[in-house]
């Protein structure tokens, strides 16, 4: 019962047999092996992308801050989500990287609207030499509530930004996961709704430690390699993570273990659904949910073996009937009688 | 016959195999893996440092960068050898971390001698704010060039560093090969010869891809842990690095992995000695031989399918008599026949 | 009718005539000039701070920049209101400067309540390593708004600051104006109220260009002397800005003109609230007063030959009735008549 | 007798009244008087550059820092002479602002030679993304050690440079002291030999404290604009920046003061030739003078007045036969007597 995040859980099998497989003899380093060039291709493929540059990283963290520096200037801000990843959770690395600001944008359901978005880029624009340039727009897909955008509202988004001079970035830790639960191709999600790059996220979702980084425009490749090598993540024994993304762009196995994860969740959801003490926070749609529960429910639960994250205060401290907030994450590896055992352990 | 670098080779099994045992279930993140705690001990008794700080990255940039950086002020100099891998190969990895500046140190042979250091410290001294502040010294261990200090050159080179209210840091990318060669403790190597930190290498020695950050003042740890999760290399599934250094360090793996590497390379300069066309640049004393050729013989070898690095120009054009520097690096996964084999095709 | 800035005003002629004085022989450079011990020991009497260690810039936002960075971390965020000067006019010099980033506190009329800054300084505290860490607190006064904090609420404002063990900056460009509303003294208004380091403004309130950088705890000042060297601060001919600050703080100049700067927004707002079309935003405390007007009467009083900033629309273009905001600003050096002259405009 | 330096001397009167006369009435602040607009075409002028981009800041380090930052990357090297200011005297100023290294060029007088400059460059160039990338070359005319470079080989320098693809730099602190020795135009020491921005300096030349920078390559104009504001060097009251150039450029005052500065130079070197115990270290050509001479007769000359910096050791403690180096900077506002004192004194 280990809800508590898509990070916790194991590499999927192929994944690792991969790493094995590319285990033999000598390769060149430093991103020249021979699978990265077949990586290099599926992922132009997969995304219908023949000129696009392809670089893969360790994690989320350094594929957005280099992703988002290469896309920005020192003097620049940011406007991303006021609950995005690179907001709360990389302890100012998009800043280290880029030297630019974040400018948030204030939402509901960590999803921006259109309107906010652009009365906070309006609000950047009349001083001139005196504040902050405008740089590019990051939207999380799927964010960090477990919401998604649609194709048009993310077309509305960069539609705005693109009228403001300004490039899109896409953080895609769970780009899968929205993926299929939009039903559309990843060049509908990303270039043609108005992406410029993405971070293509496969540890959450059945890598070791993987993320490509996809920059529909070649000009920013250069730049891109070299602020790679700058801030360390250029691997030198590189083809253990070409390894990783090659098996998980075959056959469709990324695609898999996201709609496994999806409906994990969904199994879930469902279950909660039916205890009347407990409220979802928004329809759950890729593999998140938030919930609302009295804080003695929490702790019954955790006390019986279930990890998730519980946000907004001490589960074991307080008054019993407090509503607090918990976070439930499943993923590719989750079984039906997992989350089976998790329901019913919830309904006592 | 692939000589061209030791980071071109394989992990070796025992470490796949450990990194497939870690993938089981569930496991937290970000280092708080159970391995992680494993390792931690096995680190601080191979070192004899109960009380250090221990961390594992990547690569070497990453590490050399976040050690120097937590040593370093943005206004310091960082002392190095000129030919240093911080200076020539990280493509301004440990400024960019640091924000510090790199002061160097002329050498011969890639080992800086206490005068010359001195001299070099004593140059800063005398601008008061207006020139740049002592930071930390970095002595490479093995150097770029192959040599190896001896334990009282170390100290030698820390006292002088001491003496000037400095720390000092080992970049151990090949720390290992370095360590048989003395056949020392790594205490000796290290701490009892006034070493406050190292890159202790795992990468070209037999692991995938992992390092291990060792701060022998564990005051340092926090920020050291700031910065690494700033820089995007706290990894999220962290159990994979930390299986790869738990298997190198059980069971003496990395010594033996080492030893052949050495022994290798023994091997070969034993082979080179033998062609009378041929110098050694130094006498080889772990891993790594540099020497000079005729440009034609580099050519015929590199022809006849050997790989290596032909240092100061094009072994195919100029003058056929012109002598060239050529680099060979052993790693534990070479064979005998194998070296036989490049020295069979030099003695044509 | 300038009231567009109390930077747009000319220098005090006892500054000009300081630094006239200033102007014979040889002087060391870099802050070693005499007329700088005199300044210190100045600064240090107005402040009744024996120990501070007081420095000179040239502007505020190098002061700004350059005290928020000797009080915090690269990883630290720095706590400030949504409007202060650091966030919206300094192009990201704070963020340069100190490579911390900036959480807002949103305010109503640029005064951060106590419960709202708590708030915002606790949602930084539970992720550990991953979010940004709390650096200092910077509070603006005069505010971007011209309210002024009363000693209470700057004190409340520290207290819950030292309580998460911050420090505090006062970004006292407008210092005096503030002071001489209040009727305090500098002890009170700083270091007895809980503030560790002032920017004190001199520019807007008579001199050329000079700001001291006053720092009471004198561990932070070799560390400040460094930054400003490297940030190209530490000006060469020193004496001109010693002599400025020294003219600035002898009998009473700068109260004198604050004074000045303050009754003649006292007497600019009675005009103003004689007009029946016209509301203030805030009862002005300083010398400055924001108010909303019908956009057709900003273009009346432009075309007349006001000079002022309409912050929120184009006053020639749009809705003739709609509500613009205007601001206004006084510096010592406008006269009863000059004041008088823009209300009779105004009333038309 | 003060010959430590040419920033310890007074500003010009003319300098100086110009200041004051600019303190009249109401001016738009940060670069947008009318006196900047009288001064860019003044700059233009005097460079027979009508597009070139003219910025004023205080002082020489802001100015190098800026435009070396302007035409650099993070990942590039600078190349400069191994003793230049921007590495001696900056305290990591220049690293700073651009993020990116220096690579010294050795020189013996201060003046790099092609050939040494060329191998360095060259030696930077096979690393790929491995390696710092080539950044721009900076020129220090005068040099660090009082010599100049001629026209000629100012272009050989450059030459190289455009070879590779690198921009130059020059910092002319001391740019009037070499032009009036070289008897030249401003067009033929730099663009016209292929100098892409300079930093010409005022203040050490009768200045109060300013420099402009001149950016022949307008496209680089807004990006400098955005780093000056950033960095914090856009002055409020930028009029007092702006008269002090103005009166600088008019009617050919800077090149007097140079003239003056230069002859006292002379005159001081004259004199010294004339002491047998005393040996030139090169043939002054501007207003800077490195000699060396015995202890006992440093410690003589400081004793009876003299003030001038003695370079490598303490003149009062030591064997006084030792031959130390002394360094004599002339300025303006030196009269003959003045000099002709300290060659009395020497004399003795």
């Amino acid at each position: 019962m280990f809800f508590s995040s898509d990070n916790a859980g194991p590499a999927h099998p192929k994944v690792i047999e991969a790493v094995m497989a590319a285990n033999t003899g000598y390769a060149p380093g430093y991103g020249a092996d021979a699978i990265m060039d077949t990586v290099r291709q599926q992922v132009r493929d997969v995304f219908e992308a023949p000129e696009a540059a392809v670089y893969l990283v360790i994690n989320g963290t350094s594929a957005n801050a280099l992703l988002l520096a290469t896309m920005s200037q020192p003097w620049d801000t940011i406007f991303c989500a006021d609950v995005a990843h690179i907001q709360e959770d990389e302890c100012n690395a998009p800043e280290f990287y880029s030297q630019a600001k974040l400018t948030l944008v204030p939402t509901d359901d960590a999803k921006m609207s259109p309107d906010v978005l652009r009365s906070k880029i309006e609000a950047e624009q009349n001083r001139g030499v005196h504040g902050p340039q405008r740089g590019p727009l990051s939207i999380t897909q799927v964010t960090e509530k477990g919401t998604i955008y649609t194709l048009d509202e993310i077309k509305a988004l960069t539609d705005i930004a693109s009228g403001f001079g300004m490039k899109t970035h896409m953080d895609g830790a769970r780009f899968a996961n929205a993926l299929v639960a939009l039903d559309c191709s990843p060049a509908e999600m990303t270039w043609k709704a108005g992406i410029d790059t993405v971070s293509f996220g496969g540890t959450k979702n059945g890598a070791m430690g993987v993320e490509a980084c996809v920059i529909f425009d070649p000009d920013l490749a250069w730049e891109f390699e070299l602020r790679r090598k700058r801030g360390g993540h250029l691997l030198s024994k590189h083809r253990f993570l070409s390894a990783q993304m090659q098996a998980y762009l075959t056959d469709g196995l990324w695609l898999d273990t996201a709609r496994a994860a999806n409906a994990r969740c969904a199994q879930l959801a469902e279950g909660l659904r039916g205890h009347n003490a407990l409220t979802l926070q928004y329809d759950p749609q890729a593999n998140i949910i938030f919930f609302d529960m009295p804080r003695s429910e929490h702790k019954r639960m955790l006390d019986g073996g279930a990890f998730y994250y519980v946000m907004n205060g001490d589960p074991n401290e307080g008054d019993p009937d407090a509503l607090l907030t918990g976070r439930l994450v499943t993923d590719w590896s989750m079984t039906e009688d997992g989350v089976q055992q998790f329901i019913k352990l919830l309904n006592g």
